[in-house]
């Protein structure tokens, strides 16, 4: 929804190309994508604070593994690939749960919540079985604002998880001017009052590159045009002359809801140019970052198939708004609704593009405007990683 | 239902070869087909008073394509493809409508009824974009017997749609005699009094097949052999020494309804030899033409995969015929019936006939008796377009 | 759930490997299996007394065809592809019948119930139909144990149908120490008191290999761990030092019931070593046999696809238990709610094992235990057979 580039050159033609219709309706280029971006680079995968206590685990869909996210007693969180070592049965077999061990309930292998194998049937007459060895497959693990990011690099295929710094980070940097920006909200400490999923019929590229522009904003987005008018004219950015400005509210809206009217508390130490400011940051490839002065709304994708993806969207405001909300003291579903109904409209959109991608009118792709040539540099990073997977 | 070719030469053996199972359940093959026939041909997609007003539209699918056919002010009926040529977005996401011109949704680029791009934000500071060249893709229209036809033929890679004259017409010449026989009926003037649709879960050469021969007549069609007797030996036909004859009426029979009284208004203008006579005519590749004295039935086909196909049923009488059952002065429920109860019939058959396409026993495919051997001329037809789309 | 090679020998490592994830989860490779192993091999179909008078047929499914399994008058019972010569469609349509002759209900070819065509609507004028050439494709039938066995193996492409003794009965003996033992059973006398059907989420080796091995017993059978307590240590075998000794009841249990309450009627023929014993085999592909001393379960597997087998269980008792099951003056559900408990477990297990397969974590296969040693037996037949297959 936000133009993070537009400052970036623009070459003579109104026009710019887009990917092919192709890149959205192949399901052999999805799979690539599968093993190049999703299983190699960071994925944002839940809310730390949903596993708060040691043994707590939960289950998640990262490319096109199912991964456990356990809090263990003395190593943090730690994950691993659900899969028993022995024949292969998912040790975890619901979403979440409580244990003290990781136990799978085919033979009874047991592995420790920090992943090595301690306990089998018979075991002891196995004294060659190394516990280490024999442990779940883990991965790496990461934690940021309050969630936790996992990396499938492939040890076994001598691949190093990419430097969490450079890439999530990195990407913070360029759209929100420094790392630090983004401390004044707190994220990690905030909680989580609502969170929706969406089950949307359309390629996971279709929702970014409708995350990365405004020029839909005026057709299909009255209430947040209402807040912020200038998304309305099409050109809205952040930016402007290198500079970091977010997107305005207007001038008699009181917050960020869905009718303008207040919000709730405001995070305390937002700098004066985080008032009344909205900022968007897309963390390719599967976060998008939204921030208000009062709430921060966070979208992670789990593609599914080259033309469904799975979108969560977590609304998190400071912990005392929650728990009034969750006393009956407050109610948060203005706040909540504006961006639930901008959710709605875009996946709306993006689920009637996908089938026009496999047409023969789209087989050389569409047209970017000016406002919309920064989702170029989207199609040259996504080129150049699947091209890469495909010269193995 | 009808053998239109019974009298061309029957080489010595009793049984002719049929097509092998494959041409009826490989998935590539079914794709050369949507590309080498059903995107190449011309395809009869709706009744041209269905859209009576400029701005009317609906959408169809031709192949593997979403088509939008709509009336202009100005140039009659015109077909595009339904792909915004910005980012995409179907243009019309419903199935019918009428509007002044035609918007998309995504990013309000708006384009004339008669194609080209009128309106887009922010377009007057885009002067190089060409309203033309960014039109909405037109495919190619006539309108025939009341219906419109479209051909998908791909101008870009510089192909023509075939003659119209010479393929849908010159089928009828074939079956019907002259051309000019089925002008009797006035079938451009005739009103739809019902039209069904069934989703058969067969290949559509099966049920091409199964409309080409009455061998089936006697086992499957009850009520059709008790009006036309003649279908109740297997080698009726409406051709008999190079001359037309259609079908003749069993002399009990008082009109073409599902028990044999009497029919509603005959068409005033069919000639002496038309009036107890039912005719048949096969348009490849998804037209069958039916004409009795009071009604005509036109049947066309959608192929959606090697094993599905949707097939729409058209019922026509006379105006006057159609007002009064709307009024509620007349029933048509025993004319509808009778092809309805033929359609259900035939359906099944091709449905218990599928399954065995992909059988090893049907690897070799199967046999034509003497009074099927025509149908050997469509295998041959379809042989040749399949394998042409093959050297491409 | 039965370990047949307990006694074969154990290499140095305590930990084989198994097969790859993949041999699970292509559909390539089922195809191959499809054709290397169900339709060359003997398949164990129907219960014979289910079709007990000439006429009477049913329909089954084996490999990738469906057959039709009919009582002759003169010729025992005969099986036929169940494809009609002339067009294809299904001979017979519904799952069983009984009738004088195999008629196709399309055009009317007609099939003696011994597999000629004897009759068509004008074939009279068709001399040249040779109707031995034109009768329906039979394929191998044998009877044994009650049951019809056929074999689909292609005479067309010069096949034979492998031994019945040495395939079949081959593996019995291996089993049981001799084919004779199991003739105590009367199995081929017995009447089936119920039969049940599941629809299985797994691949069908996995439901081989979960029969094969009791490693899991302890973990997820707790009512066949009490009624047979050797089962809970995992070391369970029905062989010891060369000879077979099967699986001996706890000492008080009174009956092969989910609760060890007395059974029914004993099998009057069972040597004294079987009296209070349970033995099972495995004959691939797709048949367990079960006995207990007043019960034969008989499991039939018919793959589906690579990640869905159907599998159909029955329950066989003496026929006077059958009568007075029928008669209302007997329950036999407590015998046969152990094993439908067993297999409710076992394929839940097989069923949470499947996704796993796909996972890059298991890429390279799981391990399998010292008493799960065998199966890697079975493994190294399952490689013979598909690499034959690929060698085509």
């Amino acid at each position: 929804m936000i133009i993070d580039h537009l400052d970036a050159p623009v070459p003579g033609s109104s026009l710019h190309p887009t990917l092919t219709g192709e890149a959205y309706t192949s399901a052999e280029v999805f799979e690539r994508e599968q093993q190049e971006i999703f299983e190699k680079m960071w994925n944002c995968v839940l809310r730390a604070d949903s596993i708060p206590s040691p043994g707590q685990w939960k289950t998640v869909t990262v490319g096109r593994e199912e991964i456990i996210v356990v809090r263990t007693r003395k190593a943090g969180i730690k994950a691993y690939h659900n899969v028993c070592r022995h024949r292969g049965m998912r040790v975890c077999t619901s979403g979440d749960g409580k244990n003290k061990t990781l136990q799978c309930g085919y033979h009874a292998w047991t592995y420790a919540l920090e992943g090595e194998l301690v306990a089998a049937p018979n075991l002891t007459s196995m004294p060659d079985v190394d516990r280490e060895q024999y442990g779940l497959k883990s991965v790496a693990v990461r934690e940021w604002l309050g969630y936790v990011w996992v990396c499938l690099s492939d040890a076994d295929q001598g691949e190093q998880p990419p430097s969490f710094e450079e890439t999530v980070l990195g990407e913070v940097r360029t759209s929100f001017g420094a790392v630090e920006s983004i401390d004044n909200y707190g994220i990690e400490n905030l909680r989580c009052g609502e969170s929706k999923t969406y089950d949307v019929a359309a390629n996971w590229k279709l929702i970014i590159e409708n995350f990365m522009e405004c020029y839909h904003c005026a057709t299909i987005h009255p209430e947040l045009t209402e807040v912020i008018p200038e998304f309305a004219d099409g050109l809205a950015s952040q930016r402007a002359n290198g500079e970091v400005h977010g997107a305005s509210f207007g001038e008699q809206i009181r917050g960020f809801t869905v009718d303008g009217s207040d919000g709730v508390t405001e995070f305390p130490s937002i700098a004066p140019d985080q008032e009344r400011k909205y900022y968007a940051i897309t963390v390719k490839p599967q976060v998008f970052i939204n921030t208000a002065p009062d709430q921060v709304i966070i979208h992670r994708m789990f593609p599914v198939s080259e033309s469904r993806t799975i979108v969560v969207c977590d609304w998190l405001f400071l912990p005392e708004v929650v728990e009034r909300v969750d006393a009956g003291e407050l109610d948060v579903s203005k706040s909540v609704e504006l961006f639930h109904r901008v959710n709605l409209q875009d996946f709306e959109a993006c689920e009637q593009t996908q089938p026009s991608m496999s047409s023969r009118a789209y087989r050389s792709g569409g047209a970017l405007v000016p406002s919309e040539h920064h989702i170029g540099e989207f199609h040259s990073w996504w080129t150049q990683r699947v091209e890469a997977g495909s010269a193995d």
